[in-house]
């Protein structure tokens, strides 16, 4: 395997693949997959649902997974670190918000603790905070996230922070993102829409074959969903998903959608649970174009890192010529 | 020179990097060392002031450079084209609008035509159109562009366009972004933010000063310039620009701009003139955190390619290690 990186040395892993804490699709059966083909599985402790997290990493059981949360959801209810903590994680990730507060907790379990940021200045808050590693999520991303592109980001972050590994996420499905991820300075990748569309992802099977069909093109950053959810997420981050009738319905008119919110959270809460794509959302990123297939975990893995392994060779192979 | 591509063949180039036609800022002098050191420079035929294209065009000489237009603008006044045309461009660039009614006069010319495109459905038409070359323009672009960020777009595009060869353009400003670019399956890169700094752009002493201090944390993509200078863009595209006293004014009052428009448009003329970039903006995208210091644009294009060979290099030594 010649994909070792600072990343893969400082966590144990074989691949320098990490797969996103998606809220309500990242379950224990899904980062344990990711974390037994070599990379690391994270599961998605979303919006506080403690019975759901408890179930869901005793899934992962021994598989070496790591713990997500979004921090603000996290503050209301700081006790889910502590469940997580006591379960041994491979490590801890945080995402928008103000992580101060856990940074010890996680120290003190000897947990390493990874750290997601949207800007540059985000990052160097984070390394000064006590992050370990820094994932820097461009806004192609898939859920929510920031306004900054992954090709500048990344080795602007990768500059401001040291020695400290960075990961890269947002728009990155295959292994030509992989490469250009680590020739940008990165030591990995995070990908959460290449994971979306899995078999053991617990998105719903109309959601996975929308989002196989679904091109880069269609996807919109917005806030109408979390309207609609009554998710109060801070102003800098919005969620991107693939744009559908209730979207298009909505989007320019959220104050209608706030008179009606009653009705509205009722028929997207049905829509969810009933696979209604045309309501409750595909959440992914701008890489949906490259996914093409329902496959495993494991293979998605594997196809990551093969085919950036192919990427680097056609390098060493072609002593004089680019692979473009 | 190990950085030989499809491009490079294509074009006869040394190296796979194109500077941007940026307006009023890649003149006959900055395309024309951009050539010289290897790559193609692009005259931005801008808004579509004959006088000054046929001035800089002729500053290019013999330097092999090629011509930029903005393609909604050149429909106002197409004998630009033919003036272009007649005095034998390396390329002709086309972006943002229909570019069907010129691509037959530049295949008749036996010019290649370059299409910078913004979303996949984009390149495919470009291509279906008889473009030779897409630009795949993420939005972390400086001055005007869509929404997609290059990481997802640039693969998308690729495999949707066949054997054409494709040019990464937005956020690359380093030998990093080219060799992640490459990396991608993209066979060159287009940069304006690093030639916006050289001391061959046209831009003013203070705004290239003011680019250097300037994080990408601080762009936005924004209508409000556009709007003080009357300038009728087509709704898809807005222009990133650097945030400044001018944007923080307006950009929630896009209404009063209008009512103040004759003379806050005076205003704007002014501080173009003088270099005031509290009112006329810094038009750089997200990859100005790369760019450190005023160079010669032929510094650059070298910065930028050895800087590429070493990541490729870095790869090719370590087999068993990633660079990251």
């Amino acid at each position: 395997m010649s994909l070792d990186t600072q990343l893969t040395r400082r966590l144990g892993l074989r691949v320098p693949i990490l797969s996103a804490p998606m809220a309500g699709v990242a379950g224990g059966a899904l980062a344990a997959a990711v974390s037994r083909a070599g990379g690391l599985g994270l599961i998605g402790g979303g919006y506080g649902d403690r019975e759901w997290l408890v179930r869901e990493i005793d899934i992962a059981a021994d598989a070496g997974v790591g713990v997500g949360f979004i921090t603000w959801a996290l503050a209301r209810d700081p006790d889910l670190l502590t469940i997580a903590l006591e379960r041994r994680p491979r490590a801890i990730f945080l995402s928008f918000g103000d992580f101060g507060p856990y940074a010890s907790r996680a120290a003190d379990a000897g947990v390493p603790l990874i750290a997601q940021v949207q800007t540059v200045a985000g990052a160097k808050a984070a390394v000064s905070g006590g992050a370990e590693i820094i994932v820097a999520q461009g806004t192609e991303a898939g859920g929510h996230g920031g306004e900054r592109g992954t090709m500048a980001l990344v080795p602007a972050v990768v500059d401001a922070v040291g020695d400290v590994p960075v990961v890269a996420a947002g728009g990155i499905a295959d292994g030509r993102g992989l490469a250009a991820a680590l020739m940008l300075g990165a030591a990995g990748v995070l990908c959460g829409t290449a994971f979306y569309a899995t078999r053991e992802s617990l998105a719903h099977d109309n959601a996975k074959g929308t989002a196989l069909r679904a091109s880069g093109d269609h996807t919109v950053r917005n806030r109408i969903f979390d309207l609609v959810r009554g998710y109060d997420w801070p102003e800098p981050w919005m969620i991107r998903t693939l744009e559908n009738r209730f979207y298009r319905r909505w989007v320019c008119d959220p104050e209608g959608l706030r008179r009606d919110l009653r009705r509205q959270r009722q028929a997207y809460l049905d829509a969810q649970a009933s696979g209604d794509v045309d309501t409750a959302p595909v959440i992914v990123g701008e890489a949906i174009d490259l996914v093409h297939q329902v496959q495993r975990a494991a293979a998605v893995v594997s196809r990551i890192a093969k085919s950036a392994e192919a990427c680097f060779n056609s390098v060493r192979v072609n002593s004089v010529q680019a692979p473009g």
